[in-house]
């Protein structure tokens, strides 16, 4: 299902001056369609997948898909106008019970016969375009598209294919859109944060004496695939910056007594990024890693504070800032302490926790708050935890302890 | 290192008109300059890195990077011209030995003061791409960017920054640049192909009754990762399409006698993508399956005696389709049997294997080479190997047979 609320879409193309919304990101194909892309999108050109968001609500969304993708399009339990065009991968049905002499016929019953192109052919999909918004009365119409995708070389071949659309940049539109949350997409943000703590309990338990950053990433994937697996869902993927003792730039480092290590990890469900972070220490931590965890610690809980529904994202900000200054760190400088997540290409979504941000916090948003600390030298400390923002403050995804993490 | 041929982009520059080829995307800095974009690229946005190559061959190639991603650049055993911006995430070098009160001062000692953006700040990147090309004098010059990543909303950003520069779109020379390989790119792949390929050994020794696909697909992650480690090198990322059985959409399926399994599987080393693939099946296969087999398979030596330098990629695509079409199998049809690999976004590169593609096969180029067949209902099969292209013809950079892999 689209994860897209049409009429919130419909009041913020009103509010433009746009008729329709037209993506042509991947991610913005799948949030406004509720399905996957497909594989002809990995060159990042524009056309093979193309969604279309009437702003008239009761007018149905249309999508232009590859043959190959369109099962996914086809099987959703809503009405999308589809139109697909031919990539180069062949395919046919066949039961098993043919000879080579039936193959032939298959694919005729199928009326899936003649050429295809070397890729997708971006032409027949812009052509495919031009008809949904001709049938639709659309071809003279002002359409908003995601310019912070679509590439230069595209967008010049799409104002050919299209010569009377007057296209206006719909960008902030679809992080206005994307920036709230419905129930589908907090479980999968719910999940993905599940599954990359469990990673993070997994990864304690492989602290030790000349443990290496590659084997405790193992440990974390680990955990983190176990947990969604006992879950019952699956992980779309999968990432982490770990850091272990002084050297931040030493993937070949392994743990020492009062090494410091830093997990910043995320899971991806259904392409749904989570983000959080811990620090563990393998015995005695030295106390200027105590010290600065601490004032890390207040800070965050400072910002917590402020995260409610009517607060500005540059609250936070700013108390966050305070702390550390009233802590003494005066040189410390974050030009973000946390961010959305979601679904888009990005792990780190607008809006973020940022020096005068302006944008109110919202109910059903869903945020990362982080308070990070990189020392070249001496080693890295970090906390970050996940929430969604409720009718009155926020309710944690996560439940490890927010102290360091002390191994014995 | 960059792996960018300046002699040769000296020349496509030239016939184009082109002054200095400009490059945003992420795997473009990484080609041109040979350091890693960082981080504040994932979101696809121009600005954050951006590699400015010049026609004057004696003129040192220029990076705008961010500071947080600056060392990976001044490391390299090459003169870049190097202008840094400063982006969201603070560091700072410490020794351990300091106390809180000292930490302003290591700030101050690495002149590392002031705010810091939200994310990155677009337009002081520009404004640092416009003093490399007013020292340059290429401020009024005509520039080649890959417009075939630049999003429309930073072109236009772009343009009011340097209001006197002739933009071109330079995505092919981008595209003809990196088809022909060095000898570190050549490497990369071999290991890569090395890793993948140790997969498909380990994912063969996991094909039993009920085995699943995910079971089957960590194998083939397992095997690549310890053929990697015993290697001496690391994967930059993976990834696999295997099916199993007569539903090709069926993530969840298992092994049964006589289901067909296809694992079509690459490994990343350094950001360079091998491809390559083989069919397993447990026990005996259906006779059909024996006979597209050997359909593929004969198909497959037909094209590969097509690849040497001298002739056209549309050869190797008109002797494969013939041999179908001999074959009797009329209506099947591949938009491509192959591409060239590399470091580029998509995984599959241009040149392609296609219909009528005039492209001239040259040496040093990297090619896959594969036929697939995806019968949905029955199964899917495919051959595909990695190939160097040499002053005579191929040197295979896989060692499996190319048979229908049984497993009793």
């Amino acid at each position: 299902m689209s994860d897209l609320d049409r009429v919130r879409a419909q009041r913020l193309m009103g509010a433009a001056g746009i008729d329709a919304l037209v993506f042509f990101q991947p991610e913005a194909f799948r949030y406004a369609i509720g399905a996957y892309a497909g594989v002809a999108t990995m060159w990042g050109r524009a056309g093979s997948a193309i969604a279309v968001v009437p702003s008239d609500t009761a007018a149905s969304l249309a999508a232009v898909i590859s043959d190959h993708a369109s099962a996914g399009v086809a099987s959703l339990r809503q009405s999308v106008d589809i139109r697909t065009h031919r990539i180069w991968i062949d395919g046919v049905a066949l039961t098993g019970q043919e000879t080579i002499a039936d193959i032939d016929a298959a694919y005729r019953r199928m009326e899936n016969t003649g050429p295809r192109p070397e890729t997708f052919d971006q032409e027949a999909c812009f052509r495919l375009l031009a008809d949904i918004l001709v049938e639709r009365g659309l071809d003279k119409a002002v359409l908003g598209a995601d310019f912070s995708f679509l590439p230069a070389a595209d967008f010049e071949r799409l104002k050919k294919a299209l010569p009377h659309v007057t296209w206006k940049d719909a960008s902030d539109i679809l992080l206005r859109l994307r920036a709230i949350k419905n129930p589908q997409e907090i479980e999968r943000l719910r999940r993905a944060a599940r599954a990359a703590e469990a990673g993070l309990r997994s990864l304690a338990s492989g602290v030790k004496p000349d443990a290496s950053l590659r084997e405790l990433s193992a440990a974390w994937l680990q955990g983190a695939r176990e947990e969604a697996a006992a879950g019952g869902f699956g992980l779309s993927g999968h990432w982490d910056y770990i850091s272990v003792g002084p050297d931040l730039t030493d993937g070949s480092a392994t743990v020492k007594p009062g090494s410091l290590i830093k997990a910043d990890v995320g899971t991806l469900v259904e392409g749904y990024s989570s983000d959080g972070a811990r620090t563990f220490v393998l015995g005695q931590p030295a106390s200027l890693a105590t010290e600065l965890h601490a004032i890390l610690h207040e800070a965050f809980l400072v910002g917590l504070e402020q995260i409610r529904p009517g607060r500005r994202f540059g609250d936070v900000h700013a108390a966050m800032l305070a702390r550390f200054r009233k802590n003494g760190l005066n040189e410390y400088y974050r030009g973000h302490f946390g961010h959305s997540v979601g679904g888009n290409a990005g792990i780190e979504e607008w809006p973020f926790f940022s020096n005068g941000n302006g944008e109110v916090i919202e109910q059903n948003m869903v945020v990362a708050l982080e308070t990070p600390f990189y020392a070249q030298g001496f080693g890295a400390l970090m906390i970050e935890d996940q929430f969604l923002v409720t009718e009155t403050g926020t309710e944690c995804m996560n439940s490890l302890p927010r102290d360091i993490i002390r191994i014995d």
